[in-house]
């Protein structure tokens, strides 16, 4: 079956329905999506919407997962196929050893809030990390705890192939999230 | 040792502290909870509350288990000995057979997005939910697997006595998330 609640606009894939349905959450929901993905203030908005893919992936909600991939790959000025990539968490061959220290925080946020140790967060500091990274690496991460938990808990579809998300990939990384406001 | 990064205000526990440091982040975090728990549409705040504190405390979560569940104690004029019964999830025997049913769904939530099942969203709608009191259920539980990974993962301290939230329980019902702003 598809969604488990009667969207207005069924056609609309994974988090757009529910937006569309519940306009009031909406807002924040993507307030928070914009001032966490978009800064360029420590993290670069690229490798926020890497950290923000990768927790998708290790939560196995393919729509955030491939949209905020897309992203990512809009931002490196690569094809999708990078994708494969960003799957490969911290031994990605293709990032700083600070974002891969980044990026164990990120799987450890996943996990559960408890299981973020302090030799993580001191090997991230080792590598050049700074509060305000660390501050938003766990926050990225707890967030999309809670988009991919709501996409899927809620049984929404989504587009299989990643050529599909290409167009909004680029729109989450050039135009926002605020686009629809 | 405390929290993980350097706040302003260390003396703030839980989330408190985090707010203060980034308030880029707090403004939409602190609009979703007054969005998703203050509102008397479908769900009550009590029912809201009660939500909230059941999932923090299943994420071990003692901080956000013990201030929203000050808050519920607080819309119920109860004492906060009455999180006890929180504690209990769906086999309180102080709550309706459509809180039973949504409370089985926040602990689907909990565990994953994939894991809620057509089966208990059939029993929630059996029991009386409407899509709106589903949808808000979701998104709920949702949100506290995110943040409570933002309060443990950071490494939040937070008073160990009930006692200690009962105020901050009674401000968060009564008035609400965006006093401070």
């Amino acid at each position: 079956m598809s969604c488990y609640i009667s969207l207005r606009n069924p056609q609309l894939p994974g988090i757009v329905g529910l937006l569309n349905y519940r306009p009031e959450t909406a807002r924040p929901l993507c307030e928070l999506a914009e001032t966490l993905l978009r800064r360029d203030e420590g993290l670069t908005p690229l490798e926020r919407e890497w950290i923000a893919s990768y927790v998708s992936y290790l939560n196995n909600c393919h729509f955030c997962h491939t949209s905020h991939g897309a992203a990512t790959c809009a931002h490196a000025h690569e094809s999708v196929d990078m994708i494969d990539e960003i799957e490969k968490g911290p031994a990605s061959t293709q990032i700083s050893p600070k974002m891969k220290a980044l990026l164990v925080i990120a799987g450890q946020v996943q996990k559960g809030g408890k299981c973020v140790t302090e030799a993580a967060i001191q090997q991230a500091r080792a590598a050049g990390a700074t509060d305000l990274e660390i501050h938003d690496t766990v926050l990225i991460a707890a967030a999309f705890c809670m988009y991919n938990r709501y996409v899927d808990g809620l049984h929404t579809w989504a587009p299989a192939d990643r050529e599909a998300y290409v167009e909004e990939g680029r729109q989450m990384a050039f135009e926002g999230y605020l686009r629809h406001f």
